[in-house]
């Protein structure tokens, strides 16, 4: 099959421009130019890109694009979709999990579009989009096409995901990442304060997310809570003493725990 | 450097040994015997060694060993060792790490020992020792000599840690292993219940364990609550308002998210 190649205006130039705009010229696309309202950080994507012109306005009429990539923060998203001006009938696709399709709606002459990648960036951290799930969404057919052929370049895992469902699955991402990060962040405070390393939890931490997506995570649960090993429990519970917050997270998650069991 | 190669008898046949005895003769050990209640259980293991023979017996005097390792359940530990018999000064080490050195006090002509493999381990998934951190404890100078090459010709990663770390460490699993596992559940029950795939967050969770042991934890925090984002927070609460347990756990951990940052 030959790689589509398409003509892609890249707005932004943050941590998820940064790896996308390389990543779409590798799949044989061409960065027609690379938007920041700093034209440094326009500049120094840019470079770092073959084909690609730095730009510090928003009237795209002179740069006229197959698929215009928005990555920008959500809180500079509506007020550049106000200034921004691009040719009648163009695809403007933001990159965003949790800004809803009808952000577009007071772009007219456009065809607005999600195109988001489900990962975090950082520019430090090299990124394979391979496995990276892509959620689009759009109104449009044809657009709908050329977005799965663009994120079909760059992954195995294409999905159509609509603005409901995408807000279902940012509440996921928030217990399975981002609180998950904060337990990790406890986790790794209790250790330090007592002089040992959080890196000793690594491999077991890494075997609880293959078990947890090779099954069911409430089936392979495992631990005192779910052991109801009221001895343990009381126990752990009397170390924090000094931590109520902890203790009320502790308490809260063992009665869910055995609940559920 | 030399191999050690030592005479091991293997306690149980349970989920650790069966992947710590055919490790050790891997390593060049020899394992001389298995034991479990059930000998139907120690004839499977033996069959899997080279050296082993299966016993239903706990008299080990006529099996004299460089090391006898217990591996079975936190709950049949006591009992194992009010039964078992062995040569005296034997060098007997638990596999828990929850049980206390102390719990070999009542068996006086032995010397007692912890030699905890810090990872979840079961039959089906096979393991690599090289990167699992093995966790050491005695009051015997000579036989942590012993320990220590014995958890070195398997893992990279060894470790005193005493009784009462132990019990950090223990702690510390919890929240990182425990309660993260517990999260992932409420994230696929959440997934489900809207025709979504949990597998769909796997590279982010992925993502996410990297980083948290790249850096610390609490310092690449992302999502609503350290964004103070309070729209989207209160618009997930609302999606939760059927499950008042999911409801309180994400406004307990928001709450220690936002008093974290």
């Amino acid at each position: 099959m030959k790689k589509p190649a398409y003509k892609i205006a890249m707005l932004g130039a943050g941590n998820v421009a940064w790896h996308l705009a390389p990543a779409l010229e590798e799949a044989g696309h061409e960065i027609i130019c690379v938007y920041s309202r700093n034209l440094e950080n326009a500049e120094a994507l840019a470079q770092n890109l073959k084909t690609a012109r730095a730009t510090d306005f928003t009237d795209f009429t002179d740069f006229p694009a197959d698929l215009y990539i928005i990555a920008v923060k959500d809180s500079v998203l509506p007020e550049l979709l106000r200034e921004a001006v691009f040719p009648a009938g163009s695809l403007v696709a933001h990159t965003s999990g949790t800004q809803p399709l009808s952000v577009f709606e007071t772009n007219k002459n456009i065809q607005g579009a999600v195109f988001y990648p489900l990962q975090t960036f950082s520019k430090n951290t090299p990124v394979s989009f391979r496995n990276i799930p892509f959620c689009l969404e759009t109104a449009h057919k044809n657009a709908m096409v050329l977005l799965q052929k663009t994120a079909e370049s760059l992954s195995e895992k294409v999905y159509q995901v609509n603005s409901e469902d995408r807000k279902i699955l940012h509440l996921a991402a928030v217990f399975a990442c981002n609180f998950t990060n904060h337990l990790f962040g406890i986790s790794a405070e209790i250790l330090q304060q007592n002089q040992l390393h959080f890196e000793m939890l690594q491999p077991l931490v890494e075997q609880t997310v293959q078990k947890a997506f090779a099954q069911n995570p409430f089936s392979v649960q495992t631990g005192p809570a779910i052991r109801h090993d009221e001895n343990t429990i009381q126990t752990q519970l009397q170390f924090l003493q000094n931590n109520p917050g902890y203790q009320q997270i502790y308490e809260l998650l063992t009665r869910s725990i055995q609940q559920k069991s």
